[in-house]
């Protein structure tokens, strides 16, 4: 059930899959509906681990076997723990950043391996947080959860409308690259120094209008090759760590 | 039977699928030894196109059923075009570049898909040369072509054991600089502008001894995330876009 979409947003609940995760996604705060455990699988010493970050939620832990587990999971190796976990309400108006915050928006991603891709360098590269527009996809589907390697726990993620996030972009007086191939500055001309957000958008199509028109400034990778296109995941790894390389990592 | 690496090899021969990627290895000049079409997919502009680079290669030429490509087809989606092409004979010894090249040096990349993102990379980069050492995986493979989006025709590729590949590189007087996690410099402290070569090594294991002895320096991405670890095409994206920055691209 909870691997639609639909469901979990009715539900406020998640799923995640295997002790990494797991941990990963407590360790961030994320509180804690079921923890399915397999007993042949798991530690003692693994469980208490996990346990450290929600004492209390010793009554939520249910032992099953591996084919319970088998019929449970999402993924095709059986994981040894299975959280169903609370999605933290968190409105993007609440949140308050640091005052030279490196903030990624991002439209439509359509394809969850590239939301997890994206997210997972997010992760690496410290990134304030990630603003989901408009989306087609969620946060916490399974496959997004899994190709960022569970980086969807610890990076702070909001979903918005378009309208929502530049309102919240302007409030906190956040300059806003769009990445675009027109009437464009060369990425490593422009100072990621200050506050900074990067809009990317899709591969086939870019960024849309809005975005476009909200952009103090519009940025362009310059290729040489042949194929005129990157992987998103990868053209916001140049953005993210060119500005870091600005601010001396 | 040529979707093994092993025929690959024996036969000399490739298989690539669709117009797009067969025309951008008819561009890269890549022999035709067959070259299969189906007529209600494709229009006669489409092959005369195709043909520009060989011009004498009309008697290779097949017309097929729809039926008969979709079991000839590697893929899910039937291509209008399948070119079973010539592997070019070129080995790394004989291979001159540039004064100032960006090379990349791989090992034992296991995924495909990885390998095709890589391609990628190198090809919106510009490089120079790929170098694939003692490969689990060939040029080939269809899934290396499909993820690569062409780019395996249009980036030079080699395929070397680690010592020819070192060997040329010292004969050509190439730097190179080893992703490594200890004793490492900050990659943007380094000093790219000259003939470099990057090796880039697997994401669990990091590159072998050999390479690490191999380096003139070792060159650390630093990371401020929880997940520990970067995509390899996205970390060698970001070597190689600082790389073209500090020759103001």
């Amino acid at each position: 059930m909870l691997d639609k979409a639909r469901e979990r947003r009715k539900q406020g609940l998640l799923v995640a899959e295997g002790l990494i995760e797991v941990g990963m996604a407590l360790g961030a705060g994320y509180g804690i509906e079921h923890l399915l455990y397999d007993p042949n699988l798991t530690s003692e010493a693994d469980l208490q681990a996990l346990l450290q970050y929600q004492p209390t939620a010793t009554s939520k832990l249910i032992e099953v076997s591996n084919p319970v587990m088998e019929k449970i999971a999402y993924r095709a190796n059986v994981p040894n723990v299975v959280a169903v976990l609370q999605i933290p309400d968190r409105p993007l108006a609440d949140f308050k950043t640091d005052p030279k915050p490196l903030i990624l928006v991002l439209e439509t991603v359509e394809k969850p391996g590239n939301l997890g891709a994206i997210l997972r360098t997010a992760d690496a590269a410290g990134v304030n947080a990630v603003l989901l527009c408009d989306p087609q996809t969620d946060w916490y589907n399974p496959n997004v959860i899994r190709a960022s390697l569970g980086a969807v726990f610890t990076v702070p993620t909001f979903t918005a409308t378009a309208s929502e996030a530049l309102e919240w972009l302007k409030e906190q007086h956040i300059t806003i690259f769009a990445t675009h191939l027109e009437a464009s500055f060369p990425y490593f001309e422009c100072d990621f120094s200050a506050a900074v957000a990067f809009v990317m958008g899709t591969e086939a199509d870019g960024i849309s209008e809005f975005w476009v028109n909200a952009a103090q400034k519009r940025v362009i990778i310059p290729m040489y090759g042949r194929v005129d296109s990157m992987n998103v995941s990868v053209s916001t790894a140049i953005l993210l760590f060119e500005a870091l390389r600005q601010r001396k990592m």
